[in-house]
């Protein structure tokens, strides 16, 4: 119990690290890139990207925050609910028991039992009735805080590792150039370990990744530059 | 059936909409918002503010379709591992049954019935396996494509709208003011519509959202004056 427990915290936390980081190096780092085409100064560069990870930081933080706060308000609510349904409509809720398992080939004898025995225990069939009729799980409580910091800070560390080339450099150009080695180094180690931990195949997800993030940033450089062009 | 499909089609189109329109709204205007306060050309923020939009839409938009396209060979190599189990693992899937609703209280004599009679039908019982001991549902195959394109229309949509403010001002301060106005707007509207399709309560998520993405764009813009004072 405490082992699966661990493991489920532990999976969590990957989770949101994973999610801040490859957003952190990705959005940062292709505005930065499309930047460099279109202005002559580090600084615009840096002050934009830090704009950016602290605007991505609070929206994806505060907002993983709110999320896990709404989830479990709304797994209270259904608990509540499903509490007043085995309650007061006791028929249909057996009834229900019964269809799940009829779906899967079971037959009348067989629903009507389960039905009776996981009726004796109301707290049992109502959790019952929670994972399986609703599919929901119990969100730990702490979820939501843990969440928003793993994901702020993951977007944090993500998003500066790009920007660090812009303060070494002289000209935006010669930036990008730094910038663009950097990251393409992070988002294969990133997309490596990512897949790694998931159980997905490693070089290709390695690949899959540091192609989004270089596609990403293309693309933003070709449309900075083609909108700067018009514009001036 | 085909009721609960359109059901499903929609709420996960609503989903995708929502993840990309919230962020598309927050961030842009967040940025834009934090370069107002440092540069003093319009031409710059509606600059970067692009190259983020792009930037956002193909990485929420790719990385979508990615993790859809993940999503479904996980889901395709774990039914292919339970085929194999329920053939060549017999009498530990039927014990794994057995768990599952001694769990829940079900006696002996009940977990034999449901577990010998759900081996009956090799295809019902593998797919009750990955619904109720693994909670892997079939991923529609069309949902990663839907998603991607859902995503980031609906991040470039939502990014559009604060930036417009600076194609019809002349200084970033104009801009930003107009802008703030627009987006808190849309923030507000949009908080109120998604809370009023997830089932949450409307002003309250209303609030809550368009409190994100004024907190976001504050944070973006103090930070953003802070570092341009320091560098300059």
């Amino acid at each position: 119990m405490t082992h699966t427990e661990n493991h489920l915290k532990s999976s969590e936390f990957i989770t949101d690290m994973v999610i801040g980081m490859s957003d952190g190096l990705t959005v940062p780092f292709a505005l930065a890139a499309g930047l460099s085409g279109a202005v002559s100064s580090n600084t615009i560069v840096i002050t934009a990207g830090i704009a950016e990870i602290v605007a991505g930081c609070i929206a994806m933080g505060l907002g993983g925050y709110l999320a896990g706060k709404t989830e479990q308000e709304h797994y209270q609510s259904e608990l509540k609910r499903e509490y007043d349904e085995v309650d007061n409509l006791y028929e249909r809720e057996i009834q229900e028991v019964k269809d799940i398992f009829a779906e899967y080939g079971i037959d009348d004898t067989g629903q009507t039992m389960i039905a009776s025995q996981l009726a004796k225990d109301k707290t049992k069939w109502v959790n019952f009735m929670m994972k399986y009729e609703l599919g929901l799980e119990e969100p730990n409580p702490n979820r939501a805080r843990n969440s928003a910091l793993t994901i702020g800070l993951a977007y944090l560390v993500g998003g500066l590792l790009p920007l660090l080339a812009y303060f070494f450099t002289s000209t935006p150009h010669q930036g990008l150039f730094l910038s663009a080695m950097i990251t393409t180094t992070c988002l294969f180690v990133f997309g490596y370990l990512k897949s790694k931990v998931t159980g997905q195949p490693k070089l290709k997800g390695a690949f899959k990744v540091t192609a989004i993030g270089l596609i990403a940033a293309a693309a933003a450089y070709f449309v900075a530059v083609g909108f700067d062009r018009i514009f001036h």
